[in-house]
């Protein structure tokens, strides 16, 4: 299977972005995740953008916030898919990394999800990886299943604290 | 090849929408476009959705405005990736619905675009298809070698006026 | 009497929701609370609006964050008046569920309160009962009279304080 | 059956506010529409209030931009629901609006709609109004069915367009 | 010398208020402090502003947040000036105070301060009055005068720790 | 009478701003129009903020946009009463003018009204006169019977339209 | 004397940028144009700036709007001053290129000037040269006393016309 | 070398202003610290900015929150480059003053750096002085280098705990 990259810009997005991985883990996809910046190290991460199809990745999750240029950088310099994670942190909370993430110019998209939403990025990578995997497919629909019991059982709950 | 779906939730969607069907056809990928609203079809949309894998579809690009439900509906009725666009019309003129669309809950995400994104979605649909299509891909990179020939002679043209 | 249903999109949601059924006991109204999920449970809020009238419901109160797609969906699903609770919790604070939640298209309507307002939803919804129910808008009209009576028992105190 | 009342807050409101009463026609609810001022007649705005339900009023619908408190003057002197419109014309360009007429004090809700949104406070009217009222929630039931016939309408050209 | 009337649209709000009126007694300045509602109490504020100019009133200074219709109600009853105070709450955090108090109809103005600017207020009142009242200007004067010297103090101590 | 200084930063004001003037003329009320600006005539705007009391002045408006500096600069070396108009201009519209107006720092206050809000904050100038003026509140009281009356005949026209 | 560069990430922005270049040449200041993105040519932007210092540039300027990435990624290659113009464009017409172009990671700045502020970003990039260059500083002393020239003109016109 | 100027509007500026100086100290540069308010000691602040450039400074750093007038004060009185730093504190939480700071009229421009950006301050005043200081600019350099080792360190410190 191909292996999704997770980057961050700083070891402080970490505590938020390893819930990514988490759950990269839970669906048995591989996966490596790395600090790069694109500001203080732009030609590292411009490296590892340009390579990173034939290195085997299939997905690049980036998690950046204020400028938030990362997902950006990464876009530019490679065709995969690249997920972007904006982090709070800005003077609008995240919204401002929002916008510096999901306004890409014509022709280089980065598929964004909401601010701090590391885990959805990862479910995200795996709906992607899914579309030629029926393997994968089929743990993400067991995914649903789930959910709606958890919210069964929680819909109980709250019944017999009603009655 | 997997088909993407083009999901408008009203016929006043189709200018903007249109792009994302000519921007597919340029790289060759099938796909079908339709009006099918989370508002006044619901159940429609959500049969749609339900059956979109089993039908052929890779990808789902959902374009709604306002409050914006129609991809997020899309979203919690199949686990193929969800590209949403969101459209301008809202009181923050397209900032609302972009939040509307991002914002989702966890374990349902929507890969969110730029509002009225939608040559972006279309960019976006074919990397996913990618990953699994090299001939796709390559696709890509030509397209990027394109972009970077443009602005050459843009550039040039300036230089030409700036003598 | 009509019931009131008053549903909420996850049960983080109970503390702020339950001050809506606090409010609908001290008017005597019936009511049911419920967990559905617009986004993981789609089928059964489907199920539960169209069949919310002839099930004996006049009024229904949904409360939701972020994308907030609930009371849109039921809304989409019945011609009951829905009443809207925008939950705190998106980037922008709830603003953002707000307007998810009152932008909706020409035609279905949902009656919005503030962000968090589960209180005021409710005694709106005694105030939709009571259009053909004069007991109970006897009650409301009682109720005004409380409140004044307050604010004079608060003004007495601040003028005591400032001597 | 009992009266809505149109109320707007300057005859420039009159072009948007009007779709409101031609909604009310539609479904043959009787409506009387004035204009009253909560700062330029607030004292003729306040009886108007008062005597509302015993003048035959079962809603009360208010519109104003800005400042914004004509609705929230109409639900400090009555019981009966009022529906707030928001016009747009303030420095947010409705949001403003949006924000003085929901936000409203503990106790005394506005069923607030979107900006400039007359026609779905006429249709929540008439939901109100239909909560005692069989016939009307049977029309409203009707114009549902056209709304989707609408669609179909819609997406068959678009069809007839995709060939 | 005219009273200065300092009202609030609840007792939530003294703590904030009570600036003004330790500000007002520090330039000698006659008040009274009420709680009055503009939606719970609406025909008692109305008086008061109706009365106010012949009660011995000067300027009236109103607080309130969320939808803060209180100063405009004064606005609207009296041709007093009256200084609007916008009160934190809402989901603008106070901004949407602001709007609600500042964007008032043409030919009501309220005069503004900032979002919890009740000593602001009470030096605007004193200003107010003191266009006619020259020892009164001659404290504001003064009070400049200390201002500069607190600002003295601070730069003395500031490079006291630099050396 | 007191005169009241109108102050503009541009003259790219003037159009905005005359009104004030026109407004100012029609309660007979001595007034000066000048040009100067914060950031390129500094000198001359603090000269003639610190003499303007003794030059016969009563109330100072200050118009200006964008980092709209004008009306603080000219309450800092003043102690009469300063109302500013934010002007349309800035990335928000006259938003971000209205916050860098009406956000003074402690003792300084601006009187701001709404964007835009030439007229009002002449209306307030005489508001302000007119505390110690009985003829010149006379003439507001009479202003108001006006607006009512105005309203009066709109009110009459809708009724002909609507029957 | 050191030349300046003024990049544009887009023909487009073209209009705006030759400001800067006409307020440069004004001031006698060598300097080059070119188009280069941050997203399109990656690698040639690097370049540009990693090597500005060396090629006699003393002063980068960058316009880029939406996700704006453009004067952060020259500050990331080049440690000269780098100044950036934020362009309208995004979803919240500028402010959001704004954010993204001044909210930089710690270590690397962008001097920021308004939307659009072309020839103010040229103005400070001759302030920078002039801290070293004093025929340069006397320029930049002689624009202001035109502006004030300017000023009084528009006031005489002024005064002329209120007569 | 030339010294630069920290200025902060009030000494609870002093917590956030004090990394400026610590920076400029770790590059070597001279510098004084003041406090100078543009509403309280108009004069004095005017002065500064008049005298600045002969009395030694090359640059010249302005912080201040809410309305944010002192870098435009500074700017309006000295042709050397100003750069704004605007502080948290207002309804927008440092949005305000950041478009108070950065939407300059044309011709006066302030050099903007983020939100609380004390340090990008001084690393943006010392780039600078190193246009015509080649031993400045190896220090800005060599600051380069050291970052992207912390990033190094940060990257393999993330390396050890995922494996």
């Amino acid at each position: 299977m191909k292996k999704v990259a997770v980057i961050m810009g700083s070891d402080s997005d970490w505590p938020v972005v390893k819930s990514a991985c988490t759950q990269l883990e839970s669906f048995g996809i591989p996966y490596e995740a790395h600090i790069l910046s694109a500001h203080r190290t732009p030609a590292a991460a411009a490296d590892f953008a340009k390579n990173a199809r034939k290195n085997g990745f299939g997905v690049l999750i980036c998690a950046a916030g204020m400028a938030a240029h990362l997902a950006g950088a990464f876009a530019g310099n490679s065709t995969l898919p690249v997920i972007g994670i904006p982090m709070k942190g800005g003077v609008m909370d995240g919204l401002d990394a929002l916008l510096a993430t999901v306004q890409m110019p014509s022709g280089i998209p980065v598929a964004t999800v909401a601010v701090g939403g590391a885990k959805n990025a990862a479910v995200l990578a795996a709906q992607i990886l899914a579309v030629s995997d029926d393997a994968l497919a089929a743990k993400l629909d067991a995914d649903r299943v789930d959910m709606a019991a958890q919210i069964a059982v929680k819909e109980a709950k709250l019944q017999s604290e009603l009655v």
